[in-house]
């Protein structure tokens, strides 16, 4: 029998779950919920139908796991708790300093309505998240870095777009090379915010727009972009959608330890994310976390985990026997 | 109070989980259990035991968690199943070929002793096996990779060694730059042996030998060299041990996977060691999980576990909270 699916909210996310799910042959998608009219959202798999949000707590016994798409700031600390009282769940939840927070309403409500639901999943938080804890489990004595890109960041896109005269943008994050040098050399090197990484920004100004202005509205911005070096270029809507369409993600998790009677002994643990699509790639940890969480939903366990609290082979295709004889 | 430790050898791994558990705040070791005459052995704490191996038998009450850091080809296969009936353990067992049956075996004997035993605990089979069923997990249309080195092979060394008229030897394990690259860049490849890897070797000839059969000997040597590109190298002792005198290790997990409607987007994840140390990195992965086998074992847990079973939370310094507050 198959891992019955739900995915509640069809942007990026959504349709990347969708897609990851036919790579599993143990799942089945049984609807889409959203919050729009379902009669206005075309869903890409043939035969299964859309329904509006309020539908799913009818649904109870027909889905063995909510796959939920929504964005951190408005939509998960509304649904995920909501939701976890009435299916086992998973969520991308990434505004890392309220997970404490989030996870704490997200455990009770799943533990009140006897699910199992894991938050924080993808890759940052997520699979960087495992790999730091890993690498300094290990080596406790070392130092863990994390860099970001190249990619390009919605939030720092969207700040540009905010600005007057501003039509469209895309901003990507890229790491120094010579940081990662310095980090992959066991330096442990104390690095500033400018240090790490370099904001590079694509700019639709909107006709008449006064370009100096921009500019420095963007360099200048607090938090978003003054504490880095940033570089602007000026082009058109259609060099924009022709080169900067994409969403491509990545970055790098690198920890360095010394071992040896002295500290002689330079090991360097890295683990890296070349990504060129960030929402497919991070719909496809969801995914296989929504196995992770039917099993333990399976075995009696309730309340919410993290990426931390799940065993490999909980989110593995194969049996135990296998991973032991194949992978192993 | 401390989880108390006991090492079973005291070869490089063995010294190289003595010098780890100094980084670990929470463990302490007990003693160290040797085949040799414990007078004999001389180790780096002061104030710590040697003992017969003999001796453990009658303090199973001392010692909660036993890192055992034989070789795979004689120790372990009799050491293991042995000390899991009386101790909770980890070793390194890592012929892959052997895996299921030693498990089976580990399993019965730690069942029977009411203990926890994590078999194939290093690098690989280890951390490389867990990203390859990470990896594997989350995009299961994909294709996984593992490359090793640039490395000291023991075995290989070994090997050389055995031929007449070689005095001392070192072999390198080297992945092929253009396969990385391939393999990276989403192709695909299909790679025989001598695609993935080359072989160096530094070899140190008694006075008088025939360099040119040592070398024939090398380099048609079956399994070990024949599917290989090999070059050979004669040295000094002197040369040889200056030079090639550690026991640096390292390799690559590379595992690429296309996601979007028709497969449009490439996907890397990359999960890379440097070590300095082979040794000490795989005892220090055998300490950390040494604190997940005791934690286990206080849940009330028993049996055989390797790292696909064993949730990253186990391994960690922090505690919950501090994990999702500070690593998530």
């Amino acid at each position: 029998m198959s891992i019955r699916i739900g995915i509640v909210g069809y942007g990026n996310l959504g349709r990347g779950a969708e897609l990851a799910i036919r790579h599993c042959p143990d799942m089945e998608l049984v609807g889409v919920f959203t919050r729009r009219d379902p009669s206005t959202v075309t869903i890409a798999t043939p035969g299964v139908k859309v329904y509006r949000l309020e539908d799913a707590e009818s649904m109870q016994d027909q889905i063995d796991v909510m796959i939920l798409c929504g964005g951190s700031a408005t939509d998960l600390p509304v649904q995920s708790p909501q939701f976890a009282r009435m299916f086992n769940l998973v969520d991308s939840f990434d505004t890392h300093a309220k997970i404490p927070d989030h996870y704490a309403t997200v455990d009770a409500a799943a533990k009140e309505g006897g699910k199992v639901a894991a938050i924080s999943v993808g890759w940052d938080p997520g699979m960087f998240s495992l790999n730091r804890v890993l690498a300094q489990s290990i080596l406790p004595q070392g130092h863990v870095y994390t860099f970001w890109g190249k990619g390009v960041s919605q939030g720092h896109s969207d700040a540009i777009r905010r600005i007057k005269g501003v039509k469209d943008a895309r901003q990507y994050t890229i790491p120094v090379e010579r940081a990662l040098e310095q980090v992959r050399a066991g330096e442990a090197p104390e690095l500033t915010a400018r240090q790490k990484h370099t904001r590079e920004c694509y700019v639709v100004a909107e006709e008449g727009a006064d370009l100096g202005w921009i500019r420095n509205e963007i360099v200048n911005m607090p938090n978003y972009f003054d504490d880095y070096d940033t570089s602007v270029r000026f082009v058109s809507q259609q060099e924009l959608n022709e080169e900067h369409g994409g969403m491509p993600h990545g970055g790098f998790v690198i920890h360095t330890g010394k071992t040896g009677v002295n500290g002689e002994n330079d090991n360097v643990i890295e683990y890296s994310l070349k990504l060129d699509s960030n929402p497919e790639f991070t719909s496809s940890v969801l995914v296989a976390y929504a196995r992770a969480v039917y099993r333990l939903s399976q075995e009696g366990q309730t309340g919410c985990r993290t990426v931390f609290d799940i065993a490999p082979r909980y989110i593995a295709l194969m049996s135990d026997e296998e991973l032991r004889a194949k992978m192993l």
